[in-house]
């Protein structure tokens, strides 16, 4: 048995198709005629937008609309004038072949974006790296498609990128397994969409395994294994039906509204990090969205957005969730992501510094934007606003001053606004969970953002290997910081959500349910097991 | 009237003294003899040896031991064969003149030192800039000393190094302001140690004062008014004059011992950073060290310090102390403080990372010099140890369980060591002052930071200045979790104390006694103040 990094739920137990990656030799010989390069360039550009069209085709039958828009983005990376630019300035000025300045230039962009740690801009990465990838493929002439002919095959690769998991067909790959990446990596994230088991991080299986071997993949512990005997094939079998069937019962619980034993109705929403989330979110049978982050419209950008680009995106997700109410965080900016159009102060501990409502208190003009846009959306539907990133009242009441004289410039523009939006706060940092009983009074709502909570708490940032050990939900401070935050806002008739990881996990929510948390906002594919741990409790 | 920053308390009313700065300038110019450039390196450092001797004399004189040993590091730097020989490398092998070649070198040395934001190796990076100037000064044959002949002389000054405030002769100079530097800048803390007014930090006073112009020099409000009238001057007079009574009434409190109105005993203490800094604790009247920083022992170091060199600091500062209390808090390196010889690793947020506790529960081997050098200091005086950044008791518990292994080690080489040594924790993460009351049944003993605790409780960075207005200790937050330790320990009859700056702070301090805080620690120059303020207290 081999492990790795479970990355995609589910059993699959079939032959190996090993994903043999083209050999890319790149040198760095100079050209003569840069005009002559840059011909071949332009060539294998327009073969690479061509390939893409087809292959997003393909994404939008196998995994629908938004997984196809990525291939929109890559075809706008071709497109790009800074990027193409850069490139043919490469060949002209150093001499350098196509293929070298290809991979020079998008080796920049990429290093920007793999040093953040969102998972949106990783994918970004990823899109970056196919593309450019393609294209020195078409130089070299070398493009093939990944055909996979056979039934019940698991796909074995060094890594996979968004072409490869588009193309792949569903009736014949049943699992793959990848060398490199994480839970969060480009090509698990794909797995779980196209809801098919996948084992990633495995370092050498593309070593370990050859064609045509047999393999039972456990997609649930992150287990491979390789040319098992009869007995536990048996085993395995047996529970990837035990499987099928649990998923078969959560789908039962997609139009139930959660209630515990007693009676206590529990709201479960999805958080979502782009407006097209949503329908995922609606899919699982949600009651709401917990967390819309907002940083999207921000980030892989080279401007601020404008009011109405920000308006659309917030009714197109009020109207898509038809009254249900949607929670929209303000700008979350700062610490580790950051933007190339708005220069920050290098901080020795971003994490502890000017981010989030620090920032939107201090740079007004970028805030009264979206302030601005999400009144205009807040007649679309059921609109509730938190501040992030609160440590004491006056900034809450500051962010609401503001409010106030957006609101006074929309009526003066006759411009409409819903009443009834909720005022809301993120309890993220340990004074707001210490001072919940006195924030109640001011807030409509709080939401415990518990991934940032446990690293103040902890004092422990998680992304810092030498400490993630510290990083611990259960931890009695922790504990004790959401039952006084939970009892805090019900002292004052509030309710309190949590929307950081913590609500999804299935074996913190019994003690979260037992406190009194109102709302459990956790992403979309863990919400139907959240609400079978919820219906189970007292 | 001209604003600065009140670096030393008093008011002084006298005539202005500009000292010129000597004219440096050094020239890119190469030099053909090299051997002969050595040469007159060679001699300029035997100069300057010779005047620093002189120095280190009046530094005797005027400040006492300990700061004169100031100056004998300044020798060691110039007879360092590190510093020396990376000089004589500069000029022999790019030819560089001799001024260059110091200039530049100490560049290198003093960029690492100023980048730490540690008091100490700040003042060593003005060590080594008063040195390096000193040579090249002497290179140019321009070194004056600093000779004031005049009775009631403020003086005026871009900087002062180490070497002019030694020299300072506090029968004619009377207080000093300067362009550059904060409260924690050399200058500022010299003149604390004369106890002459000083105002730094005035950016421009060189140019707005011309000599004898008259001034009133206000170092508690870090003022200066230029050729005042008359009205002005009586005014500051009286106010001079009602200081000197102040200090010398808190003067009268040095040998009373501290207790409330109601007549509840509290203990006054002293931090101090470097064994000497004893002198000044109990000079000051304090009933103990409620906080001696380690740090020192393997800063500034090539190599880990080692069991004897810890062992004779610890018994050095109990012994002088005799038998009152000394807390001793293990090594807390790592964050902002950084060991050349012991690589660390590179976090984005190093405040939130691998150090203290962290760093010695990790690295045993380090961890147990220290433990043996305190167990076997024991004997000397009345011990007491705290473990920094203690996040939960699992963490308190192991580094208890490796004190036991010291103790099984020194018990069978048959070495002594106390049985009444208290150990305690300092409270300075959320999560330790959430859990009082259940760390207080391990403990013998809390010590607050709060300096950290305001930091982690807020999620504020005081260092980064777009987020230090957020650091504000008598936020209602950092307040109750004060409050929650202190109840936590009392609950199991623990003693609770504080270490972090709102213990020196006249404005903390009531809420403090009321809340049942059992032990101050502070500066020892902030004692006499503290003592007073407790007094006062029902």
């Amino acid at each position: 048995m081999k492990k790795g990094i479970a990355a995609s739920k589910g059993y699959a137990i079939g032959y190996v198709s090993i994903k043999e990656n083209e050999e890319i030799i790149i040198t760095n010989d100079k050209v003569k005629d840069t005009k002559e390069e840059i011909e071949r360039l332009v060539k294998a550009l327009d073969i690479s937008r061509t390939q893409i069209e087809e292959v997003k085709q393909k994404a939008f039958e196998n995994m629908g609309e938004e997984k196809a828009a990525v291939f929109e983005s890559h075809i706008m990376l071709l497109e790009d004038p800074e990027f193409v630019g850069a490139i043919k300035l490469e060949i002209e000025d150093n001499k350098t072949n196509a293929e070298k300045a290809v991979s020079s230039v998008s080796g920049t962009f990429l290093s920007i974006f793999e040093a953040m740690e969102d998972e949106y801009m990783k994918e970004r990465a990823a899109d970056i790296k196919d593309v450019s990838n393609r294209i020195v493929l078409n130089l070299l002439g070398k493009v093939k498609s990944l055909e996979i002919q056979e039934e019940n095959t698991v796909l074995v690769a060094e890594d996979l990128t968004p072409s490869d998991t588009a193309q792949l067909d569903k009736e014949k790959v049943i699992a793959f397994l990848t060398n490199i990446g994480g839970r969060t990596s480009h090509s698990a994230i794909m797995a779980r969409t196209l809801e098919i088991p996948a084992v990633v991080g495995m370092k050498d299986i593309t070593s370990l395994v050859k064609n045509k071997d047999f393999v039972i993949v456990d997609g649930i512990e992150g287990n491979v294994i390789i040319n098992p005997d009869k007995e536990t094939i048996k085993i395995y079998e047996e529970k990837a039906k035990e499987y099928k069937k649990e998923v078969e019962e959560l789908k039962s619980l997609i139009e139930v509204k959660t209630s515990t034993r007693s009676g206590k109705r529990i709201d479960v929403a999805g958080n979502i990090g782009q407006p097209e989330d949503v329908n995922k979110v609606i899919e699982n049978g949600a009651d709401g969205v917990g967390l819309f982050r907002t940083e999207f419209l921000y980030m892989d950008k080279d401007k601020l957005p404008t009011e109405e680009e920000q308006f659309e995106s917030y009714k197109y997700v009020l109207q898509k969730m038809e009254n249900k109410p949607v929670v929209i965080r303000t700008l979350d900016i700062g610490g580790d992501k950051k933007l190339s159009y708005l220069p920050l102060p290098e901080e020795m501990n971003p994490f502890l510094g000017y981010r989030a409502i620090r920032l939107c208190l201090d740079r007004v003009d970028i805030f009264k934007v979206q302030l601005r846009a999400l009144l205009r959306a807040s007649v679309f539907g059921n609109l509730k606003v938190m501040f992030p990133m609160i440590s004491s009242l006056s900034e809450f009441l500051k962010a609401k001053d503001i409010v106030e004289e957006c609101k006074k410039e929309l009526k003066a523009e006759n411009i409409k606004y819903s009443d009834s939006i909720e005022w809301g706060i993120m309890v993220e940092i340990p004074a707001a969970a210490v001072c919940a009983k006195e924030l109640a009074k001011h807030v409509d709502f709080f939401s415990i953002g518990t991934n940032d909570l446990i690293q103040y708490t902890l004092a422990a940032d998680r992304m810092s290997e030498k400490v993630s050990y510290l990083y611990e939900p259960m931890h009695p401070a922790v504990l004790s910081l959401i039952k006084m935050t939970i009892e805090g806002a019900h002292g004052e008739g509030k309710w309190c959500g949590m929307c950081g990881e913590m609500a999804g996990d299935i074996d913190a929510i019994p003690t979260l349910v037992e406190y009194g948390l109102d709302e459990f906002s956790m992403s979309a594919s863990s919400i139907l097991g959240a609400k079978k741990v919820i219906l189970d409790q007292e």
